[in-house]
């Protein structure tokens, strides 16, 4: 088995991104994976070096490192080691520069925006916008939503508001769709007001009931029928009062969030 | 000002951290984003195209287009635009594929797990755990966490506690220090199995008056001598029971998790 190491003078994080991504396209290649964050010092540097060799002593096959390291002090005793290097930052920085026609500062360490910009606070407050709002336990504030995600219990609406509002400061609010208002044969009334807001969740029946089976096992909630019975009222309700919705059923939280975002056409910026 | 575009053929979230990696090292420069997500046809990519050119037209200047296409009919149309072309795929997939000694499958949206892996599940077992441990709400399946946070009231415990369920699927549990602990000089009982698991957060006074007088306005709670009093209290205690502990003040989510994982060595991969 192969090692592949995510080596960054930062989280890491860009860098096994990168490395997933890039990993993703060879199918049955099985690996090891070791994610070193903050190696920001020669020393570091080095101790990282020995472990590539050590890895590749181990294995009898030379790792692969993918990195995003700026300073040369770092990045130097790191690529002395026989390994596969991919840097994206080595790769694009110098035709970057010429491009922009400015040298970059080849700063370590800004991945990430800093906990005191207003970039920062936005986010914060988008994820206690979020949590406040999860599933429909508050109606205050509706109005400042910048999406408000409706459907069946467990069809996906938490982790996906989480992830608006984590990866894209997004206010996510959600709100269940439940037997009562299948019945009634209309949206929740508080809903009323914010419907441009609104963004549907659907779900396969099938794994609908899977996933309820977990969290309550052998109930009404999880029968097939009833899950059933909700999914297609939800739909015909969606469909009714031209809510836009998609189906989560195979479909990544990345995935249904930039899909939402692009409908919805809410152009935000990644952290 | 230039455009820069982060084009894929999945979410493109992948394609702009990529892109903020790069441009951070460039101060000073002001640009203006657009992601393009899903873009896998050749129609799709002539679309793309357009858009490029017309935004070489208007700035003035060549856009910077950074994607992740790993389809030629799809790569092709775009690669045309006039536009510096940074795509990590394009540059390294080749040296991946002579290094593993395999072809890759050039399939595209393969950056995310699909809902229906076990990999997938785990995550959001992750979510729903950390949802139901927020804030001391819950102690039972304590044992489950792998890892509990502590500290003072909006020291930042709730969105690194959610960070780590979304972006590594760890179980993180929270729980509030209160006056009470700290008058009675004792970490809440409850804790007092999992000391393993404890990591606690603390942050700047100063910052801390600031975040809870925008919630509670000239109360007690915001005041600079109660939020000192509280985090000399916490530090103080935390040190005694030998706590793992980092300041949150100037660290963004992604920082405070990765040095978390480090300092407890919880070793798990990115999604």
């Amino acid at each position: 088995m192969r090692t592949v190491f995510f080596i960054s003078d930062g989280t890491g994080i860009t860098a096994e991104t990168v490395g997933h991504s890039l990993l993703s396209q060879f199918e049955g290649i099985d690996y090891r994976q070791e994610r070193i964050p903050f190696v920001d010092t020669g020393e570091k540097a080095r101790d990282c070096r020995r472990r590539i060799d050590e890895a590749k002593a181990r294995d009898g096959v030379r790792p692969v490192v993918v990195s995003t390291l700026v300073d040369p002090h770092v990045a130097g005793p790191i690529r002395q080691a026989d390994a596969l290097h991919l840097d994206f930052i080595a790769a694009f920085i110098s035709p970057l520069e010429a491009e922009l026609g400015v040298k970059s500062s080849r700063a370590i360490g800004r991945g990430h925006l800093g906990a005191t910009s207003k970039d920062y606070a936005a986010r914060i407050e988008a994820i206690n916008f979020t949590m406040a709002h999860d599933d429909g336990v508050s109606s205050a504030e509706l109005d400042k939503a910048d999406v408000i995600l409706v459907g069946v219990s467990r069809c996906g609406k938490t982790p996906t508001s989480l992830y608006l509002a984590l990866q894209f400061g997004v206010k996510a609010a959600n709100y269940p769709l439940i037997p009562e208002d299948f019945e009634r044969g209309e949206l929740p009334g508080t809903l009323d007001a914010y419907r441009s807001k609104l963004f549907g969740l659907t779900i396969g029946a099938e794994r609908l009931a899977q996933i309820r089976q977990e969290r309550r096992p052998d109930s009404q909630y999880a029968s097939p029928a009833n899950c059933r019975w909700e999914i297609e009222q939800a739909e015909k309700m969606m469909r009714r009062e031209h809510v836009r919705w998609l189906s989560s059923t195979t479909k990544s939280i990345e995935e249904i969030a930039a899909t939402l975002m692009q409908t919805i056409k809410l152009n935000r910026h990644s952290y």
